[in-house]
């Protein structure tokens, strides 16, 4: 089964792992602004690398946002199209003085690299492009037509690729889509993703007056935007996680004794997630289990807030701004849209006195599941035992993959996950880190996978 | 009544203001220990510039925290001593962004000096000096006995002062003190002050993990520690600002109908404020007068807030750490350290699941009252009303004076405040400012009032 791609792949990892490298070193943070040229930079590394593997028509495509890019390979006539999907921005490094090295300066310690975006996604990036190189290289063609896309905004909702699908639809056409902006469990436990959260997110801010005062003169007298902000906030949920802004859970699909039974082959997940965080006690609903509530609940989640002073010592102020960065994760069949509406109505019913509240920065994207019965499903399946050789687990993730249900709406493809993160590596935190084990495993799940979505 | 010093302070006004411009450019900023040479500088320029007023045994007092400067001249025989207090350290002067000119750089707009600490205090530090030193000039002596105390750590809650005063008791020793750090109300409406109120301060500090967690993975699962202090928080305060920990109001002293009265005088000072600042709407509990909330009643203010991303976008984490600064101003009969206990058994009674909470960097002082029938207060009164041509109103401040309560255990003596400073004046705030009217007009109060002081 193994041919001599497998060869070339084992010949060349040095090479493959310098090139993760320098993709680490572009440090293309997607939400501050102030890094859009390095997102741009990391854009035009991809599109040289996949044509450095072969792949035509490389381009870089604008969205008004940060640029996309786009390469092919057509040539596999009346074979399926697959289209691969991943991202080449990475979420902030904040806080900095909790990362053991530079979060822009890649180190290997025990088989692992260390780095922002090592495992979330630059590894997992790299996996399909130097797979498809190996087949290139040594069977001169791929068993499948390909189409690579890989965008510059995954880290901050997306927000401009719905339009971009909209406006090429004609270019992306496929029959499936492959997300390598995943994982598929470990080398003793493959999973296979096929669901993921929906996310809505916004900011709220709060202004109580022109300026902020003396605590001395205005204590008694003057409204405080922190707590103001803080009685907003609190109203949202209560002691046990359960989310209280009204109708939340309304569209909540309620989970069936088989997905429950689906779910609980994860009860595990929970417990290594506690003991490697650190954190003591589970949070969330108590009727139900942590892994339930991880994947098929949804959540609110203050994500940051500050307002007034926070230097060293203290300074006797009533503060007249405070703000609230928040994430709602969503599941079936939540609509992002109606959550949005429900979460403005709930804060303007706690917005008490004639304090300024404003929301912005909101967006969001619906919750996404593969069918159960979908044929690439199995064929990935079959793929990941054949290769580990363990029976595969089915696994909804917390986690959202926005463009998933954009996938299914504009090109009416499903989308099947296929990289190699795992889930103790540290994704958006400090000392983030990937498994070059996962680097090297998952290059090979990519050459049998196209191989096997050439069969009938 | 007046003598030659009127004459001396009008002709050297100019080098007064120099010198204050030059005293205004110190960034003395106590809280941050990135100032601590900052605000020594502040010290022995104020040392220099006692020499240069003629006083005697000028010295800087080391406290452990940041010097105390002390100076004095004692040739007054049969005559009362008169200790004279201020600070020469300031509030930090975020938010920098706020400001509309340099906060260390004072500019001159409309008969107003615009700087950090224009108001609170180094305009009002000058004020005694330069009326020593015009009285020293032009009468060769001092009516009464002068001690000049100046600290270091007024702005942080002068924490290292009553050690120090306990430590200096017999240097300090006198009959009266001045506290410089306050106003006498308006040239139109002369006021005393007979009363502060005290000060509680804390921080919160909540862990909850180890480390920061991807929302997606850990949403539903894991406790976030924005929400722990939110709650917190939330619960130390109802909707009207009436503060929530028990036990917080059992030593408030009830209003008498005179006080009610005395405090009404001012209640003009409210809707000034409320103008002045921009806030809509009046902000605590609905059974006192805003005034009486102001200055009799006691607070709980949350100073500032922080935890998690707080950068541009968003940033899907939860977050393990956050932090509150806290002050509550207090009111007879309240003690602090009853105060702090009653603090920290709210804030463990409301710590929720197995997070850690820690609450560090408390202090407090007790609230002070002048005695109504104080003869130096009437003395002070009598001053003022000849320099105005107005009576003089009797006025409790909602500000704190930590020393006060400090002089009348250590030193037995009662403090009486005379400075330059309005309530508009934006203390603490960015467009901090200071009227040059106050800053003549109350030099020449000094001279007065030391002069009667002299009388039988």
């Amino acid at each position: 089964m193994l041919s001599n791609w497998n060869g070339y792949l084992d010949e060349n990892q040095d090479r493959f792992l310098e090139e993760f490298f320098e993709l680490l070193r572009i440090p293309s943070i997607s939400a501050d602004p102030a890094y859009a040229k390095d997102v741009r930079a990391a854009a035009e590394w991809v599109g040289e690398r996949l044509k450095k593997a072969g792949i035509e028509h490389v381009q870089m495509l604008e969205t008004g946002g940060h640029p996309v890019i786009y390469g092919d390979w057509l040539h596999a006539e009346g074979k399926p199209t697959v289209l691969i999907y991943g991202h080449f921005d990475v979420q902030p490094a904040e806080p900095l003085e909790l990362w053991d090295s530079d979060p822009f300066e890649p180190v290997i310690k025990d088989g692992k690299v260390f780095a922002r975006a090592a495992t979330d996604m630059k590894g997992n990036l790299l996996l399909p492009i130097v797979a498809c190189e190996a087949l290139l290289q040594t069977d001169g063609a791929l068993p499948v037509n390909i189409k690579f896309l890989f965008e510059g905004e995954e880290e901050i909702g997306s927000r401009s690729f719905s339009s971009f699908l909209d406006a090429h639809q004609d270019l992306l056409t496929c029959d499936l889509v492959i997300s390598a902006d995943s994982g598929v469990g470990t080398e003793d436990q493959p999973t296979v993703g096929t669901g993921v959260r929906g996310v809505f997110s916004a900011q709220i801010n709060v202004k109580t007056a022109a300026m902020d005062m003396h605590s001395g003169f205005g204590g008694g007298i003057a409204p405080n935007a922190i707590h103001e902000l803080v009685r907003i906030l609190d109203s949202m949920r209560d002691e046990n996680g359960r989310i209280l802004i009204d109708g939340f859970y309304d569209q909540v699909h309620l989970l069936t004794d088989e997905e429950k039974k689906q779910i609980a082959d994860f009860d595990a997940f929970p417990d290594a997630m506690r003991e490697n965080v650190g954190f003591k006690e589970f949070y969330g609903e108590p009727e139900f289990t942590p892994m339930e509530r991880g994947v098929a609940r949804p959540t609110l989640e203050v994500n940051g807030i500050w307002g007034g002073y926070q230097g060293a010592g203290g300074k006797t102020v009533i503060p007249c701004e405070a703000h609230a960065k928040i994430t709602a994760r969503l599941v079936p069949d939540q609509e992002p849209k109606k959550i949005q509406k429900l979460f403005e109505q709930h804060v303007k019913a706690h917005t008490f006195r004639s304090v300024e509240v404003s929301i912005e920065d909101e967006h969001g994207t619906p919750p996404y599941r593969v069918p159960g019965n979908d044929p690439a499903l199995r064929k990935l399946e079959r793929v990941l035992e054949e290769l580990t050789g363990h029976p595969v687990k089915r696994q909804w993730a917390g986690g959202s993959v926005p463009v998933t249900s954009l996938f299914k709406r504009v090109l009416g493809a499903e989308t099947l996950s296929l990289g190699g993160s795992q889930d103790d590596e540290r994704p958006h935190a400090p000392n983030e880190f990937y498994r070059l084990s996962s680097f090297t495993r998952i290059q090979k799940a990519y050459c049998l996978f196209l191989q096997e979505l050439a069969k009938k």
